[in-house]
């Protein structure tokens, strides 16, 4: 059993209203010195047996594929101990 | 300026269909071997200045106020290099 990450976040030149709804609330909540907020998914994936390069290579083509749309967002897959 | 990631997900007791419907997608695109999925969300913040405990008291009040639903979800809060 092994645990694999892939964060999904919106390109940097995409505008992001998620993030934007945050950063202009905390104000309000009483938070200061927050310059940005971005927001983006995170999924955790379980896969049985071994994480080996090409199970991961598999998870990229997936990351790709299903769980971002890489017109606008970017993905980062990393394996938790 | 210092990166702060804020990682949300649903606590482990509760359904995440978001999660259960990207599972049930993968044997339809060919992908094997993922026994769980779970999905969640993943903010980062910007801070002006330095990452003092005292701000990260801060962020963790946020985290559990504006950015999680404490009653069904879990937080973790990270420093990003």
């Amino acid at each position: 059993m092994a645990s694999v990450v892939v964060d999904v976040m919106l390109k940097p030149e995409i505008l992001d209203p998620q993030g934007k709804a945050v950063h202009g609330a905390l104000p309000r909540l009483g938070f200061e010195g927050v310059t940005d907020v971005r927001q983006g998914k995170r999924f955790e994936l379980e896969l049985d047996g071994e994480v080996t390069p090409q199970r991961l290579d598999q998870v990229r083509a997936l990351a790709a594929t299903l769980l971002s749309n890489p017109v606008i967002e970017d993905f980062d897959i990393r394996v938790e101990d």
